[in-house]
């Protein structure tokens, strides 16, 4: 997959991309990933890429010509047969999941325009945008860490990337339960213990106690997702009396 | 605001944290932050900061001394006063939105654990965390691209931190409407026009307008939003005009 990043802040993405996961899907060569400088196409001769918004109103809008000309040099550099998709990162957008991670991982050229500011001409998202997505409902300065989550969970799934030891959290989102509690050594720790039932050996016992911590976490944290998910006559029975006892 | 975070990967926190309005807000002496690296806590002779999960399954999970020990250090060094809170940034957590970075916002120590593999041992949450927090439903490598989300989000609303030229896109989710769209020089770009209400210079025109196509952008992207929303008459006699024609 090939990835750019079209952003004012390139320098943001220099360490984030390097570390773990990402770095080994490029070192393997699964992932070519570049940033390239919005403001080195900027015709100004300061070198400006933002302006004041039409019609009035706060903050500063970035200038298309600088993102159309940065986006027509990187469009001429790939093959078109690899129908490359341009994703800005912007609140206006639709809600990042993981089904569309996985959508996206399916693609062969994703190219993210990072917006700053009070966000870009709409101009570029008319003419050169494929997906509009927002990571959720919360302000941020910029489009920049917003890429590196979406780059994150989308490189995550690309077949090779992950090696086996990495596991897989990903069940949390398809079962639509949130995943139950994990301990690991010491069984001991401080006085703190690890519960009895997972030192039993007993699976069924253990799978038992597992779906039933998941639901009660979700339960606590995102009753919203138990309306989704597949439940047992069991589930809810328990559910019921999770209800009552909290 | 004091902003600790205990990761394996300060590195990653390098450049995102120099950046632009975060960087500004350090100088300033707004915000003082730093990342601790867990490992250099780790009594394991190899500095092994990870185990088999208790009960089974796939994935390493982090072991609890070196978050513990780490988290003593910090609370030492740290003005019992001001009461930190300790935020652990989890797929399992209440799914972070914008009242949730305004109430951050007012706290004077912010803690964050960033968990990697398949998480962290559950006596950490239970003993440790005052906060644990989701940024959406997707799957993610690390708890550090999470955390930068809030940092970023958390930090712009500390008074003082953005200037007046930042500009608010608050408004968006305050409003629970998506933005109307941008528009900037040049007025005519490559054959490209901006929307002539705009150079109206007519501002109940303007409103009016840039009301429709917030309408309009939030019932193609978020029609979910509609419902929170408080809309007027006009409003509602608009969406069933925008339904009709989509």
């Amino acid at each position: 997959m090939i990835i750019r990043v079209l952003t004012l802040f390139p320098e943001m993405f220099k360490h984030t991309l390097g570390a773990s996961i990402l770095q080994r899907a490029r070192e393997k060569g699964i992932i070519d990933i570049e940033c390239i400088n919005i403001r080195d196409y900027s015709d100004n001769k300061h070198k400006k890429v933002d302006d004041y918004p039409y019609g009035g109103g706060a903050g500063m809008v970035m200038t298309p010509q600088p993102i159309f000309d940065s986006h027509r040099v990187l469009m001429d550099s790939i093959d078109a047969k690899s129908k490359p998709k341009t994703i800005y990162m912007s609140p206006k957008g639709k809600t990042f999941n993981q089904s569309m991670a996985e959508s996206l991982s399916k693609e062969d050229v994703l190219i993210f325009i990072c917006g700053h500011y009070e966000g870009i001409d709409q101009r570029v998202i008319d003419n050169l945008v494929t997906h509009e997505i927002s990571i959720g409902d919360y302000v941020l300065t910029g489009g920049e860490i917003p890429a590196m989550v979406v780059i994150d969970s989308v490189a995550r799934l690309i077949p090779g990337v992950l090696s086996h030891t990495d596991s897989y959290q990903e069940e949390s989102f398809y079962s639509s339960l949130l995943e139950y509690p994990h301990y690991t050594r010491p069984q001991s720790f401080r006085g703190m213990e690890v519960p009895d039932v997972l030192l039993s050996g007993n699976h069924s016992k253990i799978d038992e106690w597992r779906r039933k911590k998941s639901l009660e976490i979700t339960l606590r944290n995102r009753p919203d997702l138990l309306k989704k998910a597949d439940l047992t006559p069991e589930d809810k029975k328990a559910i019921i009396q999770l209800t009552n006892s909290l």
